[in-house]
């Protein structure tokens, strides 16, 4: 059974989860995968908040309990559905804690899935133009793995990244289910920033991008969506043979 | 916490979350509600077959265990994505079940939470049109319970029904997300025809239906969507002060 640790935000959890039933091969209800989508969103504290020191509060020790309730109600195969939340301030002592407790769950790491689609991607893209929240931006998550991987990775300067993706993302996580066009057209004026600075690729590098890249004008770059990553990755590891063939845009 | 018996279909049980998080007052991830959704269609009979007798396997026994799932997961009050399920020959067995396994979850009835709904409808409606699977049809859980309050239901003809919502849901359910055109055509043309039969309200009474509400002419019908009743029922339940203001369109 596949677990999703959803809820951070609610809407990028239920994202991962249609991203699962959207690549499966299923044509009757029962032809779907059997998932378990955890949504605590009230006991987990915001991550970038964490990360930039405005609060002590680690939200490893409540993500390692959502985790923890996965295990135990039979999932083998876990998703956490935020780029930020994979920071190793953050997941590093999540997986400690999750020892500790005796966990049996494979955690599927989102980031380190995301590379390994960048390095397979035909168009061999170098440079990699990175969207996300301020906390993913100056932990430096994607930019160290992106580095260690011989790629390029490129960020707007930090007053920009504050007042596009940033400002963005929280917009989203404010409208929930309808987002207006203001975050569409604050991440649109990001790319095109990135693709000015030579980016050939793109990483939508928070689940609340994900949720909006069918509203954006990726000007023709090579697009990569955590959140669509994750979903088919989930699926390959538990029932690989019901894996739908690709169908990543860019 | 609540807790969603998903997977009936999976978009239903996504749509259930949704109308959770659409309904809910909050600005911030850490505002919103604590949810467990458990999607484990795999396990659970199609409902119309059982109930057409085309299978012998009553889907109560798998429904009985995903909510002690949601039980044991620490679920609290626990709502059922799905309005065949409701049907007393699946619904009672199931209770019964869950009383032997020591089940201690409220489970809110989205029927009766329905038809609720329908006696306070400011317009007070009358003749009320029932679209939905065949199971939910032959079995007349909804026309029972309106005769009961009396109400008049409005179905079509058996031919028309087969032809018309049964083949429309059937249809979405294949389609997963991105839902065509022609099942949203083959419900307005129900809608229609119920109008023309004297009905002043429609109960888009399969949770597949809701998920093209907006995409539906509803001829100025007062309109009941049962999944955005339940939804709201179990904020209502659990966080009343997180409850907003009535969202419920015609």
């Amino acid at each position: 059974m596949i677990g999703i640790v959803g809820g951070i935000g609610p809407m990028a959890g239920v994202d991962l989860y249609k991203q699962i039933v959207e690549n499966t091969i299923a044509a009757t209800d029962q032809e779907h995968l059997p998932v378990l989508l955890a949504s605590l969103p009230n006991e987990i504290t915001d991550r970038t908040s964490f990360l930039l020191g405005l609060t002590d509060k680690n939200p490893a020790s409540a993500l390692a309990r959502v985790v923890m309730l996965l295990n135990n109600a039979g999932c083998t195969h876990v998703g956490i559905a935020c780029n930020t939340a994979h920071a190793p301030q953050i997941y590093e002592p999540m997986v400690a804690l999750l020892a500790i407790m005796g966990s049996r769950v494979e955690l599927v790491h989102m980031i380190e899935e995301v590379i390994r689609q960048i390095t397979l991607h035909p168009a061999q893209p170098q440079r990699i133009g990175i969207l996300s929240t301020i906390g993913t931006y100056k932990t430096r998550i994607y930019q160290n793995r992106l580095e260690a991987e011989g790629l390029t990775p490129e960020v707007l300067d930090l007053p920009l990244h504050e007042a596009l993706p940033q400002r963005a993302i929280y917009e989203i996580k404010a409208a929930n289910t309808h987002i207006p066009q203001q975050p569409v057209d604050l991440v649109n004026e990001a790319i095109l920033h990135l693709k000015n600075q030579g980016a050939d690729a793109i990483v939508l590098g928070c689940t609340e991008l994900g949720m909006i890249e069918e509203r954006l004008d990726l000007q023709g770059l090579a697009t990569f969506n955590p959140n669509l990553i994750l979903a088919r990755t989930l699926i390959e590891r538990t029932f690989p043979h019901k894996l739908k063939h690709v169908l990543e845009r860019g």
